[in-house]
């Protein structure tokens, strides 16, 4: 998300990964990928609406018993950790030892572990066993990586932790531990709707399954997501539409519309 | 939900069919059901929101302790295997008892039966348990039935499993085992919203809860599901806009309007 | 709520309620109170939207491991009694201690105590654990309070619990033991949506984390709340589009909308 909209950066490295942008809901209608979410009850009805919107399907068991056949035929898997509970950590222990059977991507959006030194300390546990990337805001970053956000901070912790950080804030931060991507779309209004960022992390899993380049796909994701945002508020009264709006927006996205609004940079450069 | 819009067919078998659907929505409103719904934590929202727009009562706890109260005041029940876990599945059991005592039809969705093994064993042995209806998709349908749907299959199952059998894809069937109704009304974006077909069978439930001749009560339920569903799509920009504009649809009908859009056949003769 | 919406009726005691319903939007939006929520699966989103689109940071994990850490640093806590669960009264337990320990505000909603005996019984338990505020329906109030809802009634169980009674019906009645206010706002509409009612306590959790006046509190977050129903239904087609539209009026509210359409009387002394 970014304040100045009248400013559009496009660097070197911005030119294929805006193409990944672009491609990127086509792909998804052709592939139909099945994304696994455990993720809180809150944000269930968002993150499957987001989800079929964009051609992805969804399925949302939390249950220890049944996981292990809905993650085996997936081809994505969310770890979100809001309303974190014993049923939901026992799932993502069989969900995890799955997807690394299958080897299929997981993403781990660590919610709130600002707020919960048990639910920090289980984060870094989880970020331990190879989510191909993290989705994450800039207080949960501060809480997990020890720092204040900032490209070279995101780079940092990227590395260290051998995974792709997506920090979503007013500008977006993308890294792999060397190239940082920054993404500035997106609108004010995506902060005052509850589980969006839950939602957008669900939509980059989607990214993440059907992309073998991890650092492209999250950009793309994140791109695409907040391209969504800045159409939906354009037809928006406030946050409640706003959130139907989105979805509209998600089914209606195409490779043109992406294109003549993504704003995606190097930021470690600039 | 039908591909060509432009074709009504009404048989002999159509009309009391269609009188069920006309009527439907002033019993509904009159009789006020409580429907008491297991149902997954995703669909919880919507399904409440229209069984209210309706004029049913809905309550949707799932815990042990309380569902034997909630289920002896209800009027109809609703199993949803959607998100099963190891409390829904007791709170299933209880409510099943109550149900078998006081004698109010329960209605059996069998949700990603295809997905689990465990789900669908589970599910074939709720069927063995007597539900008044069992609601499903098609590849649910071939995962319980062992084949794939079609008129004869739909009515074979039903009739083997003693219990009405209500498909829905593009034309929905219905059947006791002995008649088949075809109903063609609804919209794709049905299949783009989260838990419309859940949706769809809580109100199914309620329509159950009121009308004696069940085989009539759900092809009732769903024509005036799907007819909702075609005036939502009409004032909708995508499915986000057609899931809020669903429950107003519910909210405004009349039995005019269902009985304008009703399109209730007799699949099995035709 | 009220039916004849041309009646106006404002007492002497009505005029600094108003000051509180007026100042309340733009006190929630300075000081953004965090407000953790245990409430039911069927009304996290909307309690989540409406918290955010007023100002105040919403939480609502009910895990037991986790809740005490969230709750310590939450400025309100709301207890909502629906689907409730083993997990959730372990969760209560924990998070009414810490509330206890840091001395923030409680509100309780003891949602459908007439329909399971189990849960009227807890609830009477929660009573005694000193809530500032219990938010009820009148079904509710009857089966906890033994007699029919009225001033009187309800004045007579604020004093006999030590709290603050909220009643909400066609006009809400707000009481302190000794003052009884009656709010006339609101619209039909809000008892058509599943969780309005769940989503008005929470709201009413974040007056109460930022006003040391109780009884203000209660009387203001009910008068806003109605207000922005009212205006919902104004650009509404039904239940669906309501409950978008109550979000965006929340976000767009202004101290001089609540002034103007604030119906608030001392309904005792009428």
């Amino acid at each position: 998300m970014v304040a100045d909209k009248s400013v559009t950066i496009k660097s070197d490295i911005g030119s294929p990964l805006i193409d990944h942008a672009t491609r990127l809901i086509e792909r998804l209608r052709v592939r139909s990928p099945k994304v696994h979410c455990i993720t809180n009850t809150v944000a269930q009805p968002i993150t499957a609406n987001a989800l079929l919107a964009a051609g992805a399907i969804p399925s949302l068991t939390t249950s220890e018993d049944e996981i292990g056949a809905f993650a085996r035929s997936a081809n994505g898997l969310l770890v979100n950790l809001g309303t974190l509970d014993a049923e939901r950590r026992r799932a993502i222990d069989v969900a995890l030892e799955v997807a690394r059977e299958t080897k299929i991507p997981w993403l781990l959006d660590p919610v709130f572990v600002e707020r919960s030194a048990l639910r920090l300390d289980y984060a870094r546990k989880l970020l331990a066993r190879g989510p191909k990337a993290v989705r994450l805001n800039g207080a949960e970053f501060t809480a997990l990586a020890g720092e204040k956000p900032s490209p070279a901070a995101v780079r940092a912790f990227a590395k260290s932790s051998g995974t792709i950080v997506a920090l979503t804030s007013k500008a977006d931060l993308v890294s792999d531990g060397e190239r940082v991507a920054t993404v500035s779309n997106g609108d004010a209004l995506m902060s005052k709707v509850t589980a969006m960022g839950c939602a957008g992390s669900a939509f980059a899993t989607a990214a993440l399954a059907i992309d073998a380049d991890a650092f492209a796909a999250m950009t793309a994701a994140l791109t695409l997501f907040g391209v969504a945002g800045e159409l939906a508020a354009a037809v928006s009264n406030g946050p409640g539409t706003f959130a139907v709006a989105i979805i509209d927006a998600l089914h209606a996205m195409t490779p043109d519309v992406v294109r003549q609004h993504a704003r995606v940079a190097d930021a470690w450069t600039r």
